[in-house]
C-alpha cells in the first residue's frame, strides 16, 4: 500500500501546474499540512534542503562581515507603530498576543512579521559614536504573517527566513550594502540553486513598507510565472529619524544613521521545485541535494551485491559525495521512481553482472542519460559529474527563461503576450503608478522590476498610456 | 569613554555572584535587554557561542540517526489540552494569540512552550505501520514561557533550544533512546563545554509534565548552585493514548507507539559562564570559543609588527585555529583586558623585540600562565595547547565539583551542610514526596536527581524522616 502511493503517477505539469506542485511537495515528502491553519510541517527531506541553503548562504554572508544575532519574536504595539509606512504595511497581517499566562497583557505584542522596529530599538541603545558603525547583523528565525490564502513554501502564515539589518554612517555606504547583498543573493541563486535571476529595482508601488528603495531578484518558474526570490531594502534615514538613532561623527556632530534590510525565505524551496522539477518529481541541483547519489543494488539478495554497494558508498563518501544505499526491501523499479521523485541528482545501479564486469550504470536525474562506468572510476568521476549537472541545470533554466521572455511596444501587444505567452514581458513605462494599476487590473501582471542591466529603451513610449517612457520594466504574473 | 567601560573592574564573584554574572554577561557583550519585558537580544559574541553549540550538538544527534524538521510555533488550545498532566504543567505559563490581522480568532493559539502536542498531532498522521517506525525527529527553534522573574540565558520568556521527539514500536526502544540522548548530552557537556555533569533520574515531583520518567544531567556552578543542563523524557504510551497514535505490527495487531522527548537550551551559555568564569570575566573552553586565539601586537605602529601579526594569523588559520588580530587603536593593556573579559582561551603577544628574537609570548586564559614560544612553532603547538586547555578546564571544573560535594546521614547535618557549604549534598531518601516538600520548604534545596552511578546507599534511613531509605539522591539549591 505505502509503496504504491509513491509510484502512482503525479498530475502532469502541463495538465495542472498547481496540482503538479502540490503533488511533488507531498510525494517528495517535503511538507505536510497541520491542524494549525495556514502553517506547515517541514519534513526531514524538506528541512535538509533548508539546512544546505542556510549553511551556504550564511557562509557567503560571513565572508562580507555579517554577524548573527537573535532578537525577540514579540514586538510591542507601540514599537511597531513608530514608523508610519511600516505599520500601515504590516499591521493588517500580524498575529497579536494579548495574554501571558493567566493574565491579560498591559500592551499587546505582535509576533514579528519582520524585525525592522526591533533592530531600530536595539541599535538606538548600541550606537553612539562613529566607532560603533557599521552594524551588519543578521538573524535566522521564523516570522508570521496572517495570510488568507496559503501554499506550501510559497505563502504560509509562518515561514523561516533570514533577515539582515544594517546601520551605516553614510547614505552611500547603506546603498552599497543594499546592492552588495542583492549581489550575494543573485550569486547564491545562480551558483547554488542553479536558478538564473534578474536583478533590478522595484517601482514605488511594489517596494517594501518604509523603504526608500527596494531591490529584488526575480526568477521565472516553469509555468512562466515570476517568483520574487529575495529583496534588499535601503531605508535611508527614515527609520533612524522615527526611532532617534543618532551617532556623533569624527567632528563631534550628531548625525542619523542610514539603514538597510534584506531577506530570503523557505520560499526558495518552492522556487527549486518550480524551476527544475518535471513530471517524475523533484530535481535537486547537486549543491542543495541532501543526498546527491543513490546507490540502488539489483538482486541485492545475491551474495556480494550489497557488500559492493556499501564499498562504493564508502569510496564516494570519502570523495565528498553525499551518498546513500537504498537497501530496503522494495523492488529496484520502485526505488528508481522514488529516487526520481525525491530529485536525487545521480543514481548508481549495481547488480551481479555489473560486478563481474567491474562496471555500474550511472543515471542522471536531470537528463535521464545513462552511462556505464568502471566501478573503480566512480570516486574520481562522480564529483565532476555532479558539477556538470549543476551547470547544465543552470543552463537549462536559463534557456527556458530566455525562450519565455518577450517584448511589447504597445498595449494590445502587451495584453496579448501576457494572455497567450506565459513568461516575462519587457516593456517601457512612463513612471506613473496609474499605468501599473491599470495593467494589474486588466491583465493581472505586475511590474517585477526595473532591471539593472539589459535595460536599453525598446521604445520611447509607455506601453500602457503612450506618454514618454522613463524605464524599461520587466512585467509578469507572479506568485 | 567606551574604552573605560570595559576595563572597569567587574563585581567580584565572592562579593556578589549574581551581580558578577550580570556584569560578565553585559561586558563580554553576550546579551542585552530589550523593550520587550523578559526577552533578550543575543548579541554577536553570544550568538557565535550558540552556533558552535548548535553545530556540534547537531552533529552528535545526526550520528545517532536524528533528522531535523520544523513544526509550527502555534498550538491550538484544544490540542494543548489533550494530555491532562501536560496542559496542567504548561497552561499557566503560555502566551496566547487571540487575533490574526484585524480579526479575532475562532480558537486561540498558544505560542509553543514545547511541542509534544504538535509532534503527536503530526505523528498521528505519519505513523500507520511498523514500517513507519521509529521516528527520530528534532527541531531547533525558540519557545516561550511567560516567566515572572527572568535572568539572562538562565530564565527568559523566549529562549532558543532544540527539542527532539521520537516515536517507537516498543517500550524498551523508547527507554533506550531516552537514555541514549541523555548520554549524548553528557558527552557534549563534558567534551565540548568542559563541564562535568551527573546523570540521573528525576523524582516524580520534579519530572516533566506528562512524562513517565525524566532523566537529567546536573552541573555544579562556581557558587555551589546546581544547574539542570539537559533533560530526556520517556512518555511511555501516555501521549499516544491521548492522541490516538497507533500502528499495525507485523502480525497486523494495532498497538500504541512509545514516545520520548529531550531538550537543551541557550541556558548552556549561562552554565559556561558560571562553571568557568572568574573575576576577569568569561573563560571559554576552546571548542566553543568563537575566537580561540587573539593576537595582540605591541607597538603596532612600528614597521613590520602588524605584518608579522597577520602572518601568524594566516599560519594559525591554516592550522585550523579560530584566530583574530586585534589591530584596533586601543592600548595593548586594554586589549589584554578585553581578551580576558571575552574569554578568548589564548593570547599571543608580539612586539618588535620578540620579532627580532623570532619568538612571541603565549598567555593562557584559564591559568594565566605565560610562555615564550618560537614564532615558527606556533602553528604546530597552538592546536595542541588548545586541547590541553580544554582538558585542564574540564579537570578544574571536576575538582571544584568534587570539593563541593558532601554527604549527610541525618537531617540536622543535612540542613547545616545546605546552609553552610554551597554544593551538592548526597543523602538517602525514602521515596515519599512529603520529605522532598519539607526539605524544599525548610532549606530551599531540591532533589536534583537519583544518580545512575555512585549511588550505593550511604545509610539505610531517609535523611529527612528516618524511615527506610529507597534511593540515594543528589540535593542542592538550583537555578
Amino acid at each position: 500500500m505505502a509503496e504504491k502511493k509513491l509510484v502512482e503517477a503525479i498530475t502532469s505539469m502541463e495538465e495542472d501546474f498547481a496540482q503538479w506542485y502540490t503533488d511533488v511537495v507531498k510525494k517528495a515528502e517535503l511538507i505536510d499540512y497541520t491542524s494549525v491553519k495556514g502553517c506547515m510541517v517541514i519534513k526531514p527531506a524538506g528541512y535538509a534542503i533548508w539546512e544546505l541553503i542556510q549553511s551556504q548562504l550564511d557562509g557567503l554572508f560571513k565572508e562580507t562581515g555579517v554577524q548573527n544575532v537573535y532578537l525577540p519574536m514579540f514586538i510591542p504595539e507601540s514599537l511597531l507603530q513608530k514608523e508610519k509606512d511600516h505599520v500601515e504595511g504590516f499591521a493588517p497581517e500580524v498575529a497579536w498576543v494579548t495574554h501571558g499566562g493567566l493574565n491579560p497583557l498591559q500592551e499587546r505584542l505582535c509576533v514579528r512579521p519582520t524585525s525592522e522596529t526591533l533592530f531600530c530599538d536595539f541599535y538606538k541603545n548600541e550606537i553612539h559614536s562613529y566607532r560603533d558603525l557599521p552594524k551588519v547583523y543578521n538573524q535566522w528565525c521564523s516570522v508570521v504573517r496572517w495570510e488568507k490564502e496559503t501554499r506550501p513554501f510559497l505563502r504560509s502564515r509562518e515561514f523561516l527566513w533570514q533577515e539582515g539589518h544594517t546601520a551605516h554612517a553614510t547614505a552611500q555606504e547603506a546603498e552599497d550594502r543594499t546592492v552588495q547583498m542583492l549581489n550575494v543573493y543573485a550569486k547564491f541563486c545562480e551558483e547554488v540553486l542553479a536558478m538564473p535571476v534578474i536583478k533590478g529595482r522595484k517601482t514605488d508601488k511594489e517596494k517594501f513598507a518604509g523603504a526608500e528603495a527596494t531591490y529584488t531578484i526575480e526568477a521565472l518558474m516553469h509555468d512562466g510565472k515570476a517568483l520574487q526570490s529575495g529583496t534588499s531594502h535601503n531605508f535611508g534615514d527614515g527609520f533612524a529619524k522615527a526611532f532617534g538613532i543618532q551617532y556623533t561623527d569624527k567632528t563631534n556632530k550628531l548625525e542619523y544613521v542610514h539603514q538597510t534590510s534584506w531577506g530570503m525565505t523557505t520560499r526558495l524551496i518552492g522556487a527549486i521545485i518550480m524551476v527544475h522539477g518535471d513530471n517524475s518529481g523533484l530535481k535537486l541541483p547537486p549543491r542543495v541535494a541532501p543526498v546527491q547519489c543513490a546507490i540502488i543494488p539489483i538482486r541485492q539478495q545475491q551474495e556480494g551485491v550489497l557488500d559492493k554497494a556499501y564499498a562504493i558508498r564508502d569510496a564516494l563518501k570519502a570523495a565528498g559525495v553525499r551518498v546513500k544505499v537504498d537497501d530496503s526491501e522494495k523492488s529496484p523499479g520502485w526505488k528508481f521512481s522514488e529516487q526520481e521523485m525525491r530529485g536525487i541528482p545521480v543514481r548508481v545501479e549495481i547488480g551481479p553482472k555489473d560486478i563481474e564486469k567491474g562496471v555500474c550504470v550511472v543515471a542522471r536525474r536531470d537528463t535521464g542519460e545513462k552511462t556505464e562506468m568502471p566501478i573503480d572510476a566512480l570516486a574520481e568521476k562522480l564529483p565532476a559529474l555532479l558539477e556538470t549537472i549543476q551547470n547544465d541545470m543552470f543552463e537549462a533554466a536559463k534557456a527556458h527563461r530566455e525562450a519565455h521572455t518577450y517584448e511589447a511596444t504597445n498595449y494590445a501587444q502587451f495584453c496579448q503576450t501576457i494572455e497567450d505567452k506565459p513568461g516575462f514581458v519587457r516593456a517601457m513605462w512612463c513612471g506613473d503608478q496609474a499605468c501599473e494599476d491599470k495593467i494589474k487590473e486588466e491583465t493581472t501582471a505586475t511590474s517585477r522590476c526595473m532591471p539593472f542591466v539589459n535595460n536599453d529603451p525598446i521604445s520611447d513610449k509607455c506601453v500602457c498610456c503612450g506618454k514618454p517612457a522613463k524605464h524599461l520594466v520587466l512585467w509578469g504574473k507572479a506568485y
